[in-house]
């Protein structure tokens, strides 16, 4: 329990109010913040509610979108992420989760918009470093290349990373955007003291009409969670445990009921026994 | 037009007769062939149409499906294998693509299936090169790594092909499976004469209810096949573009239709003015 964090976003229907309650409720000591959510309750008074029930705030969701291209759109992004920078050492955490961009409309240019990331982070690192937040690059599931996230590996992501001082850029691990990775275990060696956030949900079968939406409890699918943790310790990594997941059935259970399969499974599941 | 093939699941509907005829119609010097379509037509039938229309059968779809485990896994995989080699052979193609499987039902276990595909390999190759044929390992995209490919990238496949002699083992490089790599350009540069076929068709979005149909013809999505092309011309490929595509509307459309659209595009997005 005392790795276990809530990223918000698991129990999308709950306020922010009402999550930080319900971590205090379950004796879930951490939890990872959306900025809508944020927004909606007001930065200070999130700000006052997490200080106030004890919790760390394991990370922040999200920054990145750096790749419209033209002058507007890099002025646009790197204003946007220095908002979120700013928020996210209002709100006390030392992580904001970058997903990146995908391709810009009507474009097909994957290596202009993986510069244009390059080249916003170099601009956004020392910022970063000011306001005591590391950029938490996320590579997500390669299926999201095209809209969401023109980083698709844990390697690409800390070739991105490696430029930068550890303490300005680091990355996220998430089971389900790397867990069929060929190149995992090496990877996460490598990464080591990089790794800023490690999230987790589980693959699970069919997708669904709305392929963001098709995560599942862990335990649900097909990720050896255990195999990934030990990948992780083995790394040096031993922060939060973030549980996020999109998925319209788990949004519609009753958040108390999520926060109780999630404990459990984090237990059965992500910890326990190390082998 | 001189490297194009059709892959006869891209006209889904047709019978192989009359995907050969398609072919002749239109112009197309050569043909994918997939098992369930001549086992309709019968072997001997089908290897006398292409043969007498004139056709190369670029290659022929598919071999693998090699992570069921125990013993009795593994004998049916070798003997359906040793088949679809025979059937290659006896249809005149050198090509025989293999889409290694998924993870066994209930397992989690991604390194013990991949073992099982590299040990089944190793038997099979001898036999390929016996019957003049080449295994083509095919990484599929990683949404299909739980269900359907336990290789997910080309530098996956290359570590296992070059395990063998050229002749006997090499890989596919599909469009749709592999555009998103941010190590593609380099995995095709090593790749070179290990290319044994380039499949292609565009990515495009939303994903439908299966994934597995949400295929869209070339310059319907978000992929870059000139660049594409370019690199495995590079790297020396100057073998059959075959167009293979999975897509329901696509199915219910006239075949003489589908072919039309196939050679237009390729002519605009495929090939014509090289960089």
């Amino acid at each position: 329990m005392n790795r276990l964090s809530l990223n918000q976003i698991t129990t999308k229907n709950w306020t922010l109010p009402q999550a930080v309650q319900g971590c205090v409720n379950a004796g879930i000591p951490a939890i990872g913040l959306w900025r809508d959510k944020v927004a909606e309750t007001g930065l200070a008074e999130s700000a006052r509610l997490v200080r106030d029930a004890g919790l760390t705030v394991s990370s922040l969701c999200r920054g990145g979108f750096l790749t419209t291209p033209g002058p507007e759109g890099h002025r646009t992004a790197l204003a946007e992420n220095l908002r979120a920078l700013e928020e996210a050492a209002e709100l006390g955490t030392d992580t904001l989760v970058m997903v990146v961009g995908g391709l810009p409309d009507g474009s097909r240019d994957l290596t202009a918009a993986r510069t244009r990331v390059a080249d916003l982070l170099a601009e956004l690192a020392p910022h970063a470093q000011d306001f005591g937040v590391r950029l938490a690059i996320e590579p997500l599931h390669p299926m999201f290349c095209a809209d969401r996230a023109v980083v698709s590996t844990l390697a690409q992501a800390l070739d991105l990373a490696e430029q930068f001082p550890t303490e300005q850029v680091g990355v996220v691990v998430d089971s389900y955007h790397t867990w069929w990775d060929p190149q995992l275990a090496q990877q996460i060696a490598r990464a080591a003291d990089r790794i800023a956030a490690y999230q987790v949900c589980d693959w699970t079968l069919p997708l669904p009409a709305d392929a963001l939406l098709g995560r599942g409890h862990v335990g649900d699918g097909h990720i050896d969670f255990r195999t990934l943790t030990h990948h992780l310790t083995t790394a040096g990594y031993t922060g939060w445990i973030e549980v996020e997941i999109f998925n319209e059935q788990i949004w519609n259970t009753p958040g108390e009921q999520t926060l109780r399969t999630m404990i459990e499974r984090h237990h059965t599941h992500v910890v326990g026994s190390d082998r």
